[in-house]
Order: C-alpha cells, then structure tokens, then sequence
C-alpha cells in the first residue's frame, strides 16, 4: 500500500530500509493500541459531523476487523507500509472509500503514535507492576520459610555480623516493593492524552479533547499542544528509569546467588533444571540465568541511555530522532517481565544449605555483639570496641539462632514483620491485576457503541 | 584525629589518597544533616539508658558548636578525618571523653551516612522544585505576554504549520510543571528512615527507630535492616533521574533558543548582558550560556549513567563501591539548581521579534489549514490533502494571528489555558516553598530539648 | 538436537528462553568463522594424531556441506541447538559419528566463540574501512567539484568568518579518513588467535597452536590461556569504540545538513528522491534519514555503553554476562555500515544553492579580515580587533570568491590541497579491498587441503 | 583582567559562573602547553614580519616567567580571568604593551586551545603507557614468583580446571601490555597540529603551519582549518576511549581480588597497611580501594560517555559545548594514573596463601583432564566426557603442579613464557619513558631560540 504522504516520487530502497528498519516488529506491538485510538477518534469525528452514524460503524465494524485478523496472527506489515497507524488507515481507506479517508481529519500520525505509546505504556506498567509484586511475594514467602536460618552478614564482601537468611530474602522482597513507586509516577506521566494535538500545533476544527481522553481511560488531557509532541520520549523514559531500578535490585541478587552458590560459600543449591553444563568440563552447573540477570541491568541502563540520550537537544516539534527512542522502551518492558519471571523462577528452585550457613558464622561475626555485651555494663562503645578488638581470638561461642532472635527492633532479623508484608505485597497485586482488568475492558468497549 | 576503626597501623598514603579522593569536599555539604541524625540518635540512646540526661545534654551542645563552627566556615575536613561522621564523632570524644564515645554505640557509618544523605535528598528536592515552579512561572509569563504573536511550528526542523510564541513557552511551562511528578517519586522513596539498620545486620539492643524516624521527620521507618542499607544508591539515582528529566527539558529550549537567535532565524533578541564574544571576531554575539545548557544534559546522563553503573552487580551489604555515588548525586542537584536559574533569566531576557517572527509564516504553512476547509467543504481528508499538495504554490494569503485564534479547543494557540497553568504554578511552588520550611523547622527544634 | 553438555534434565523453558533469547539470529552470521575455525582445528588434531586424515577428510567434507547449506539458507538453528557451535558439532557427530565427537578435543566452546567473533570483527573492520573511505572519497570529490563557493563559516551556531562548501566538506573527507586510525587499531587488537586457550586453562595435550594461527591468518597467538578468555569483549569493545567515533564525524554532518537544508538557510537542496513526507502537511520534504543520522550516534554510545558496562568487574575465566556483548557489538557494526552507505548517498545528492550562500555572507563575517588588514597596517591585533568591534557597521563590501582565493596558508579555502586527499583515499580504499580479498581468500583455502 | 571580547558590557554573574564554572582548576593544568603554544606562534609571526625579532625575544622572557610563576604556585587564574589562554595574553598585554597585542594576530582561542589540549593529551598518554607498563611489569614479576603455585581456574564463578598463580597474574600482565595499542592509536590521533587554523576558517596571512608544527613536535600538521575545530573532542574522546579499557582490566583484577581475600576464598592475604576498618566491628580488614576500583571503572564508563554524548549532533564549528569535554578529559587522565599506582602497589602486596589454594584444587577440577586421558586412549572426546560426567564421585587424586607442569602448549601453565613477557614489557617502557623525555626536551627548548 502508498504512503500516506506519498507524492509519487518513491523512496529511495537503502534510505527506506534504513528508515523503517525493524520498526515494523515493534509496531506490530501497538495494533490494538492504535485501533482503539483511531475508534475513539472516529467517535469524536461523528459528534462533529465529519463522520455520519453509518460511517462510524463501519469504521468500527473494520476495526474489529483489524483486530481480529491481528489476533489470528493474519495482520501482518511489510517495509512498505511504513508503520502501523500508515497500514491501518489504509485497510480502512481500502474497505470503506471515503469513510476510510475522513479518519485523518483532525489528527496527525504524530499525536497518533503519541496516544498508541501512551496506552501501551500503561497496560505494560500495569503488567511489570503485577510480575514485580509477585516476585516480591515469593521473596517474603521465601523469607518466611527461612527466617530464622542463620547466615552471615557481609560488608566490603567480608563477614562481618550475624544475618538470617530471613533478612537476606526480606531485604529483596522490601526492595521491589518500593519499586511500584517509581512505576506508579510513571504511570501518571503517561497518563495524559495527546490526542488532538496533532502534529502539535492542533487543528482549526472545534474537536473534542476531553470526550477522547474519557474513552480512552486518560486521567486527563494533555494541554498545550506542543508540549504533547515534546514530551515524546519522556514518558517512555520514566517508564525506562523505573525499570531500571528494578534491574538494579535483581542483579543484585543475582550477583548474591552466584556467590552463595559457589563451591567456596555453598550457602545455596538450586535444582537442575535450572543450570546449564559446560561443552568440556562435565561437572559444571552453572546458573548462567543469573549471570545473564547481571549483564542484563547493563543492558537495562544503556537502553536508558540510548532513550534518554536521543532526547538531548532535539528542537521543538517532532524529529525522526524520537523513532530511536521506540526500540529501547519496548525493549526495556520486555526484558523487565522477563527478568521479573526468571528472578521469580530461580527464588522458587534456591534451597538453603543450612549446615554450610551455619558454618561459615564464625566466632568473629560475634565481635561487635560483644562490644554491645561490654556497652550493656557501661564501657563507652568506642571504648568496648578496642578492648574486643584487641581480643578477638578469645571470642566465646555464642548461639545464632538465639542472638537472631534477641535482635528485636524494627526490621531487625528477630522482627522482620513478614506477615504484614506478605499480606501488604498480596494486597497491592490484587489491585493492580483488578486496574489492568478495569483498563482493557474500558478499551474493548469503545469498540461497542458509546 | 584517628580514624573510627584505627588499629595502630598506618593507612599507606596512596591508598589513602585514593579512598578519599575528594570526598570530602562533597561531606561539607553534609554537616548540617550528620549533626541531626546524630542528636536524634543521641536522644534515643537516652532514653534507651546507654546516655544519661547531662551527658545528653552535653552533647546536643557541642552539636550546636559544630553547626556554629560550620556556619562561620571554620569546621574543616582533612584527609586525615576519613569523613564528616568521624570528624563530628572525634569532635564530640575531644571534647566530652566518655559521653562521645558513646553515640557510636547501636549505629554504624552505614546508616549516619544513609541518613544524612535522605535528608540531604529531601531538603535538595523541594529546593529544585521551588527553582523548577520558578522557572515555569517565568516561561508562563512569557507565554502570556507574547500570547498571539505568530510563529512557524516545525516538524523535521522544517517549517509545518502556523503556531505562536505563546505556544512555544506554555509548552515548556507545562514540560516543567509535570516534572514535578518524578521529584515526588524520588522525594518519597528518601522519604524514610534508614537509622537503626546499623552496619545492615541491626543490633541486640532494644532501640527505638520509630522514635528517631519521627524527630528527623521522616513518614516512615524504612524497616528491614538489610534492605535500608542494599537501598544506598537506590534514592539518589532516583533523584538523579528526575532531574535528568528536567534537564532534556532544558537541553530542548537551550537548542529552540539557539536556533531562534541566529542571523537565520533572527526569532528573538537577547540583551548584551547574557552574551560572550569572541577572541577573534569582533562582531560576535554568543549565547554561551544555552550552548552549554544543551551539553549539560550529556554531563546530566553521564551522572546518572555513573550513579547506576556503579550500582550494578553489588553483592547485598555495603561496599565501598558505593562511594562512588556520591559524587555524582550531588553534582547532579547543584547542576540542576544552576541550570534553572540560569534557564530563568534567559527566558527573562527573550525578546521575540515580531515582525521575523511574521515575515517566517510563509504561506505553505497554512496548507494543512487549506485541507480543513476543504474538509469542512465535504472533501474527505486524504483527497484534501491530495489536492492541496498538488497546488502549494496558489495558496491565499491568511491572517496569522485570526488563524491563530480560530485554533480554540484545548490547548490550542487559541485556548492555551494560561491564566489557570500560571495559577497552579503559583500555588504548588507556595505549597514546595511551605514545606521546605516547615522541614527546616523540624530539623532546628531537634537541637532544642525535645 | 542435544545440547553439548546434556545430562538427562531438560532445562526450564523460561530459563532456556531467557538464556537463548534472540542470540541465534546473531550466531547466524557466524557459521563461516566457526567453520573455518572448526577446520583449522581439525587439521591440527590430525597432525597431533586425534584424528586419521581419512577423519579429517571426512570433517572436511561436512564442513564445506554447511557452508553450502547456509549459503542456500538452509543451515537454520533452532532454540534447542543453543548456539551455532553446538549446530555444527552435532552436523558433524549425526553424519560422522566418532569423527565428530573427536572434534572438540581439546578446544572449548569458549576459544571457539572467541575465534569466531574475531574473524568476524577482522572481516567487518575491512568492510566498514572500504566504506569509510568510499564515503570519504564522495566527500572530497563533493569538495573539490565546489570548492570555491562561498559559505558562511559558523561558530557558536552564528556566522563567525567567510568560509566555503570546499571547506564544509573538506573536513568531513578528512575526518572520516582519520578514523581508520581507530579501526586499524581494533584490527590489531583483534588480530591474534586465542584458539587452543580451551576454557582459559589449556588442556594437558600438546597442541600446537601456532599452527592454527597461521591457517587462520591471525599476526599472532595470544599467548596467555586465561587472558585469552578475559579478552572476551575487549576486542569487541575497541571495535564499538571505533565505530563510534565514525558515528559522531556522521551525526556531525547529519546536523548540518539539517540546518542547512531548513527553509531559513536554504544553503542546499536534496533531491526528492531522498526526502519522506507528513501525513498531514502536504507541503513536508523531511529529510528523515539525517534526523536518525544524528539519533543513531547516540544509539551507538548506548552499544558502547552496553559492551563496556557488562565487562565490569567480572571475575577472571568466562561469565555467561559476556554473551550480552555479542549483541552490541554486532548491532554496531551492522549499524555502521549502513550509516556510511546512507551518508555517501545522501552527500552524493545535495545540490550547493550559490545564491542562497552567498547572500548568507553578510559583511560582518569580515569583521576579522578586515581586522588583519589593520594588523597589515602595523596596528596591533587587539587593537585593531577594537577598532573593527567598534565600526562593525561601516564594513566595506568584500569580494568572497578573492577573499577565500586569498587564504593560502596549509589547509586553508585557497589551499585545501584536495587532490592529493582524493588520491589518498582512493589507494587506501583499493588497498583495504585488497587486504579484505586476501582474507577471504585465506579462508576459503582452509577448506581445500592443506 | 578583562576578557579578549570585552566590549564594554559586563557579563552576568550567575551566567558568568555557570560558563567559568570549575574550567580553571582544568586550565591550571595547560599553562604549560599554553605557553609552548604561543612561543611556537609568536616564532612564527616574526619570521611573518608581524612581530620584530626584539618584540619576540620580550615575549620568550614573558612566557619563561609565566612558566616560572607557575611553578611556584603564583600564577593563579581568577573566574575574571575567563580561562589560561586569556590570563597568558592578559599577562603579555600588561607588561609588554604592543607586543602583547600582536600575539593573538592569525590565532583564536579556538586553535590555542586546541594546541594546549593536544600537547597535553600527547604528555599524558606517554604518562600512562609507562604506568601502565611498570603495572604490567609487576604482574609478571609476580607470575614468575608464584609461577607453579595451583590454584582453581573458575568458569561462571565455578571451580572448572586447574590453573596457576602464574597463569592468573600472567593474564593481567599481557591485558595490560596489549592496552598500550590503544593509547598509541590515540596518541596517533593526538600527534597533529591544529594551530593556524585559527576560529576553524584560517586567516587571510600566509602562516607556515608546518613551521610551528614541527617546532612543537607534531608528526604532521592537521590540514583542513574547519576539521581541526571540528575534532575537538575527538582526540580527547579516544584517549577516555583508551583508558577505558585499562579501567576495565583493572576491575577484572578487583573482582578477583576481593573474591580471592575473603574468608570463603582465601586465596591470598594483604599488607595491612592496605586495607580500611569498620566503625563497628572491630575485627575487619577491608580492601576498599579494590572496591573503589571495582566502581571506578563505572566512573571511566561515565566519562566515556560524557565526553562523546556531548559531542553528538553539534553542527560544523566550534560550539561552547566542547568545553564539557575538557572537564571528563582530565578527570580520565588523573584517574587511570592514580588507579595503576594503585593496582600496581596493591599486587606488590598480595601474598597467596598455598595451603588454601591447594585445598581448592578438588577433584572434580580434573574431570577435563580425566576426559583427555580417555582420548588418549583412543575415546572420542564426547563419548570421554559423557563417561567422566557419570563418575564424577571417583576421579582418582592427581598431583596438582605435576598436572600444570604437563600443559606444555603455548601460554598454558607449563609454559606462560614469562622471561620473554618481562623482557618485552620492560623494552617497551623504557622507550616510553624515553620518547616522554624527548618530548618535554622539544618543549623546553622552544623558550630557546631557535
């Protein structure tokens, strides 16, 4: 099919490859996003008068169409489409004639990709938002199991306090719950709809902002027209930065079970089925998920880079430069629901060698416990901190278990408050699977009359 | 002075070097808060019976000594001092023996250092909020007063469609004002208490951290103790974050700005005070100062690059790695301060040249416009947009400013809503500045008797 | 097919999913290198007496079927073959049984990745040197065929001194030729065989690895086992850091090209073939493909970022982490070579508008020479840079032709010395051609006997 | 003093010191190269005619007492001053009235800079190639110290086979050794001479650019005018390019470190004159600085990033923004100086531990080797490494230095060829250290005459 601004001269083939690349796999990401952004459009256009009833369902009659053939997998684009908002006005120009060719009235490609970006990001922040609670479900749920199983605390990679295996995994499961913060604000910014900014200097038609925003489930309207287009890239770099932490937290414990899983630690195992061998050494297991775990928040912060960097400079109004910022956000959401799934996986398949823990508690972790011991007859800390350094071969043996369980202020590893936590982090899934569910049916109905 | 964990064997000097860096240049700014955590330690520890009410008293004296030293510029660091908290601890032991050797007792560095930097954090992000509502105010005002005047809007850097100046800046304006959104996301996830978590592991006594979390005005106690200490880092990138936001923001008027002056555009003037010369050129007029901004952006990315990098891969407790966020967190908030005051008294010192402005509204322009007449003449709008395409050159003249007002539904030139988005301005930036102070507040009465 | 390692448990689907991810489309361009790397080896095992030469011609034989099969696109991996190494060895072992299985004596699937990607990054250097230089040649002919039309010369983005398109394109000809330094560089890096390092440790047989090294073509062994495996990444990141150097010299170009095509510069045209239009504006010429010139060089730094950043802090011996370097690096240099071709093209349709630049050489962009005419006068150069400041108005017409004819000194608009720079390029470029034919040439004669 | 420009309007403050910033703790570091610049310059003038042979024996005086003050501390430059250029024409200007004045004639700031950067850039990489040769140089001596002492060779952080103590420190050396064909590609890139190209456009005088060329000992003069502006940043760029990948090498080495020093490893001990304490817990022995290392490499990554984003997309000419270039630059430079000092100490301080390294060597590290046994036997490698695999649990004890004695082949541990290694590496950084010599000879004796 033509371009839609096609002028009769064609493009040359290394510019148009160049151009398109494999933007075509990601748009095929945002078929149902742009079929309900062009129905609402076209809903609004019949208010006006630009459209008449019968037009409208035809064109939502098309729509169900498109989307039908996309479910079957049948709704595929090719290099000359260009994009999918480009292959959809065309089925509709295609099938209806002139009801097809009025749905551009009023909007640009421009504000059209903005409301399908805006829309996928909020279905796939609800999404990570759900994956990212169950994670954190199974941490506490692991942390329950466990909690009292002595390990050791490390800083600078050195032993260096008694910790529970309760703390380690509570720490995690705490961590990704603050995460849904940063989603959350995310979610706000994208929030917002940009249709009818057109190719963001609006259009002398008197259209209804607020009634497509309403049908489409925004919050509210994006205001000044031009600031809808320059904020392209700016919600799906919140969306990149969120993620990013969450990366951040699950190399990081990546980078913990690589080490406890270790022949030297051997604070863990895992079951077979997750690690793979090697081509030479016939003992190996390796959990190479985890090793992938940590170089994929590297990868997560140069997509961050890549969205972020494109957006430097770039004048007023829109560039193709924004194209770029495309692949790395979609990009960023799957690798984090992928991640999430896999850190979820490895949590449920991690047994604690509790002997091996046990073990590795040695009489030195206890060295600050006793200088409290000495502070608790009335030696000065810092004071009570020399005298047990100066002794610490002549540490006694202290019980783990009951020195976990004497630590009892808040967060400590004898008052860890997992229940609550749990029943908080169970608490919030449910809610945010309850918002996807409430979203995605306000979508499908715009497809049904108004 | 010696440091907290001397052993009698002396640090090699490189070494030493290496580790503190100048680190120390970066504590200074952390005095204030360092003084407040301890005194609400302190305070705790009195009412734990580990200090009694003189030796209490004595302390939250020498602490005022110290903000007063530090006030007048006379409580500086050497390397020698490892860090603000050893000095500030060697300050208390020099002067008051045993009742300083206490405040150690039932805290570790790692969690002094976590809560000076959240409430460092805290008072930082209302401070960007006030300079950001500042900034937007100013563009709003702009916006206001050059409401109607014409200018092209561009897509592709090529002139598109009819806009005005007073789109222009609303549109940076309103940038400005949603980025508040991503510093209230940063502001809560400081927003709790790290004191207590000690060295990650807790401590066998029974302290009160809820105690503590309310007298530095925290909304809650971050609770598990691993988990305060894994989340070093995790606050300031996002802190870091949000002002990288704030930042494209500039960097995209920095380049708008710098376009509009040059002999080409020729859009807006700027007065002499903002401009640099050239060594070489007599004749030169340049605005550094945007030119810069545009690169700032870069250094903005690289900071929070260098703040996550870091973060990658730490196995769970402190490292010292995380050292080495420090720096750029704290080079990132006095970026953006100084890049929004500095954005502010540019856009006060615009001057937008009307009659270029206009002589810019070539009548290709008004194309668009051309096919919505045709639209509203009952031509569908892809036939339109055919038709127009094929006679560009006949286009009529039109009224740019009557276009520009005949653009009225939301946030169009004509209906851009800027009484209402100056309002709100105001009073979210009254509402940061109120809250600034009331923390301040909160933070002085802590060196008062509770 | 089975994996190498298999013993009996299958692997989880999400983690093999997760581990194998897209890697196979990238292995895919691998199956030369690792055939001729797997030849090599075979004939040192014969010669070390693993393999008879009637094996050896057997393997022979199959390799050059899998050469057939791929370059008949009929050689596809599926996600249970792991990886293109696996591939072949299976080939080998179903159609050969213990010939086969002899074949990874004494190598691993980690010196063989690591062979792999090293005749790859050496065939792909040459190709993105013949296309640097081909681009630069289309530079310098650009230069030399408008040498002396007069431009403005800019500095702070405003009209600094009288330039010339010679000039303009000059230093872009130069610059792109400058960058083969880098590549040449990263050839060397890469130029040095690390077959034989078996997994980082060697194996206890006495192979004779610089045997192999000279069928592969490789300068030299890298001699440690260990930092063979260590160097995983390193050559491939000085390729990145190559590459993106060029990118920079192209986004430079791109931006120019930009400006100077926009309606207020008008300094050149392109033809039409090259510009994409809008879907709403019938009146757009875009020159897209210059606009993701420019975002591209910031999708290389994030491909750098991404390489560099997994490599941080992995321990010795091969991580699974560095498998995410494989993706960058080829993406890069995918990248690459298409941004050469499209800014060849690009360059080879603009069209110099003489009359647009000459009226942008306004009298001010004088103001210097007629500075050192003073100086010629003997007044001193801050001086007479006062006085010039001072009467910029009364600036007597120029001839700009005469004026650029005029600056004679080493690379300046009357001496640029552009045909001895043609004639550099042009026998680079034939010897790259040559160096890269020779390669290919080595390679395929693995296949024949020795 | 006032700025070259001046024109009788002062500059803003908060512009003032947002352009100035920190620049001049950086320029603090180019008196020298500056004043080497200019001497070549201004010799260059009065062989022009411009100066008098009397006027440039004035101005040699000058420019030996700038280089005089400056070695004693006193030439300070003040934010008024703008940057070093400014302050040495400043200073000429005040005590030598005309001549002063003179010197600027056929040069800009632009190509001053440009000059200064260079020479320093040309210093500093000769610098680094001898720190990072006596780094390399310690690693194989100790290689060659602990040559055959065992120790397990790690894949995915898994013991796999065995290794030595020289293979291990062996890899590091030759890591380090190939990173020097970085620094000299960039030193190669560096070694041009920018200056007459004045503000990027040359001047309308007949200057011998090849004169002051090689009177500062460049290899050739940069030709174009506009490219020699064009590649600010670009010659910076590929020295943090090449700095990086020292700084990757090093954290490798970290990593390593810290793993092999903890309680778990034990591997190796450390001096204590290396390692840091904690607050709280008397018995520890940190390594910070490896950890400090470890993050560094992020922080290089940063400036990588930094230096080259910036450069992204600036058009033809010189642009303010390059100034955000020199700061990373530098930053680089001093940080790779101080990180090999660093590892270079650190390994002449690390003792391994043989008893713990030996009780590593368990016996599933030699199941490759049992598996060649098998080969040796006439057992296809796959079929040995299946039959290996499912005895694990019987290998039979093997003598560990024996075992690494019997790897004969290339670069495996019974022959790491280290004599040779240490004799290389010790040429090569005595003809660094030889060529630094010269150049600072060249430098000195332009302030001669000639």
């Amino acid at each position: 099919m033509s371009k839609l601004w096609d002028k009769g001269q064609p493009l040359n083939a290394l510019i148009e490859q160049f151009e398109v690349g494999d933007d075509l796999v990601y748009d095929n990401q945002l078929v149902e996003a742009d079929v309900y952004g062009s129905m609402a459009h076209a809903e609004m256009l019949e208010r006006l008068g630009v459209l008449n009833a019968a037009e409208l369902e035809e064109i939502r009659g098309r729509l169900q169409e498109v989307l039908a053939l996309h479910a079957a997998g049948e709704f595929r684009m090719t290099p000359a489409d260009e994009d999918v908002h480009t292959k959809i006005e065309n089925y509709l120009v295609e099938h209806l004639g002139d009801a097809g060719k009025k749905i551009h009235t009023a909007r640009s490609r421009n504000d059209q990709v903005l409301v399908a970006l805006r829309l996928y990001a909020k279905q796939k922040l609800l999404e990570v938002e759900i994956a990212l609670l169950s994670c954190a479900g199974t941490l506490a749920a692991f942390a329950a199991e466990h909690e009292m199983v002595p390990m050791p605390g490390y800083t600078h990679m050195q032993r260096a306090m008694l910790s529970s295996v309760g703390t380690w995994a509570g720490a995690y499961a705490e961590a990704l719950f603050d995460d849904r913060l940063l989603l959350r604000a995310a979610y706000e910014l994208n929030d917002q709809s940009p249709l009818g900014s057109a190719a963001a200097y609006g259009v002398p038609l008197p259209i209804d902002r607020q009634y497509v925003a309403d049908r489409l489930g925004f919050a509210r309207v994006q205001n000044n027209v031009l600031y809808a287009q320059n904020s392209r890239g700016k919600g799906e770099a919140a969306v990149v930065q969120a993620l990013s932490q969450v990366m951040l937290d699950l190399s990081k414990l990546a980078q913990d079970t690589l080490l406890f899983t270790t022949a030297e630690y051997g604070f863990f195992t895992i079951s077979d089925a997750m690690v793979t061998g090697s081509s030479i050494m016939p003992q190996k297991k390796n959990l190479s998920m985890m090793e992938l775990m940590r170089a994929k928040a590297n990868v997560m912060l140069a997509l961050q880079q890549q969205t972020m960097g494109v957006l430097v400079g770039l004048p007023s109004g829109y560039n193709k430069d924004y194209q770029e910022t495309k692949r790395p956000f979609m990009d960023a959401v799957d690798l984090a629901l992928q991640s999430l799934a896999v850190v979820d996986l490895t949590v449920s398949n991690l047994q604690p060698q509790e002997e091996r823990l046990l073990a590795a508690c040695t009489p030195e972790i206890y060295a600050a416990d006793r200088a409290y011991e000495l502070v608790g007859a009335g030696v000065p800390f810092r004071d009570a901190y020399r005298q047990v350094g100066a002794g610490l071969s002549e540490l006694p043996p202290i019980d783990a278990r009951e020195s976990l369980r004497r630590r009892t202020h808040l967060g400590a590893s004898g008052n860890l408050n997992l229940p609550q936590l749990q029943a908080t982090i169970a608490d919030e899934g449910a809610s945010a699977r309850q918002k996807l569910e409430a979203l995605k049916s306000h979508w499908q109905s715009i497809l049904s009359k108004p």
